[in-house]
């Protein structure tokens, strides 16, 4: 099976989009590699872009992608309302196919070596390649920001995985290795938000819920609903029906019915076909039994 | 994207196997076409083949088949308990990806003209091929047997679409177009053959049901249940969660539990994706959002 890992990497530039495209340009250089979607936002004066690809490229497309963010984005010019603490803040690999995490964690850790010793840019692992409890969770690694870490980085607490113990312009980057994300949106038949955020509360981790799910309740007035908006950060671990079948039960104790979901972005085939399968009541059913993946070899 | 069709060619011959491998070494030879399986019953005496691949490659490997099975199988010798008029008995050509039912007409009827004109071989289009409404049902088609058509044959009403009227030792073809089928079973937690049985009629097009689908109800005493068998010959027209949730209501109203469901063999993408999104609601969702889709243009 061919390998293929995604990367998401996250720049702090949403602004000039002319240097945003310069620095898109490293990455579409590298052959084997697929520009999957980019998004700039000016408030948050960020980009999020997503590569994929066979694993060795897809570090390729990091690295120089990290290369010409250091050079072109100066952090102490930097506004913007999303926390960052770099020119290309967070760069997480995706083991998407083929993979287990450990290769992602493994090449995490290659290039923050790379980019400690070439660029010299701390770099902090994070998530599945932590290597201290507390830095898996990315806000706990980017606390203070940019600014605060200028002087916090010569604390022992914060001495970065590689690279040198001081901030240039370019800041410090997080790099690590997650699960897919993916983005499931499910709304309730009513206009009432409070019994949105009771069962948001209820289903995410951070408030005694499912450890892979975070969740917010959005009122979508105009439509007259409210959403229950998740990130759902393993459907390994946590699949999608899982969530729904929650949010149905918790739900129907107020008497609220789902009048439909929505998958924004990218979902992994498996994740899908654990739905399938798991409706279907079909236990012992193998994804080689899939048509396609016989001819494709996916 | 590529264009995928399938072929299931079924062969008068089920008990000399070299003379099976002799035929399907005619179709490995075809570059592009991948011998997805076969299956030989001495029973039946009958070997019932599935290929896939470009439709060009997939007709060139049908049309071999054809020839060897012709020049090896001689009808005046056969027996087997399975329904028969031909050496190759039943060619359909079934669209996976990226082409209509027509295409598959069109192809059908090319490679039936060819088989007339070349081989002498009379041919008869059916199901979405037929020529004629009585001839869309292969049973119907294949009436009387290689035996009984040699006399019928003559006759207008059973005039082959290509070919002589005139039955020779390798008897006559049906060569048609059809929808992928796939083999749901569905186990109800009973013991009670009759509500299978009251289930399976309800739900099959042959008696008021769904007109894409086949069932059967089954003992399967050692297990303590009951299974309806089906074939859903169109899960485009009615999906695999229909049938599930037509009999999970059929079941609950005899008071009986669904206990699980089996698909045996392949089954297309697309059929297990109009799974997951019916179930989680997301009305909207396009099988663009599929991440392995984007990398390998499945």
């Amino acid at each position: 099976m061919v390998k293929i890992m995604e990367c998401i990497p996250n720049i702090s530039e949403g602004r000039r989009l002319d240097v945003v495209e310069e620095i898109l340009a490293e990455v579409r250089q590298v052959a084997g590699v697929t520009l999957l979607d980019y998004s700039s936002n000016a408030d948050h004066n960020r980009t999020v872009i997503s590569l994929i690809g066979e694993p060795e490229r897809v570090v390729e497309a990091a690295w120089r992608l990290i290369v010409k963010a250091a050079e072109k984005i100066d952090l102490d010019q930097h506004q913007g309302e999303h926390p960052r603490m770099g020119a290309t803040d967070v760069v997480p690999f995706v083991p998407i196919r083929g993979m287990a995490m450990e290769e992602c964690v493994d090449l995490a850790k290659g290039l923050g070596e790379r980019v400690g010793r070439e660029l010299l840019i701390p770099v902090y692992l994070y998530e599945k390649a932590a290597t201290r409890p507390e830095r898996r969770n990315l806000a706990e690694v980017r606390r203070g920001q940019y600014e605060g870490l200028k002087e916090s980085i010569r604390t022992s607490e914060r001495t970065p995985d590689y690279g040198p113990s001081v901030l240039g312009k370019a800041g410090a980057i997080a790099i690590g290795a997650r699960p897919p994300l993916v983005a499931f949106n499910v709304n309730l038949g009513t206009t009432n938000l409070e019994i949105g955020k009771a069962i948001a509360k209820g289903i995410r981790g951070s408030s005694g819920g499912f450890v892979n799910i975070k969740a917010l309740a959005i009122d979508l007035s105009e439509q007259g609903l409210v959403q229950i908006s998740m990130n759902m950060v393993d459907t390994q671990g946590t699949p999608l029906y899982r969530a729904l079948e929650f949010i149905k039960t918790e739900a129907a104790h107020f008497g609220v019915p789902i009048v439909g979901s929505e998958i924004v972005g990218l979902v992994p085939l498996e994740a899908m076909m654990d739905v399938a399968t798991y409706y279907l009541g079909v236990h012992d059913f193998s994804s080689e039994q899939i048509l396609e993946k016989r001819v494709f070899g996916f």
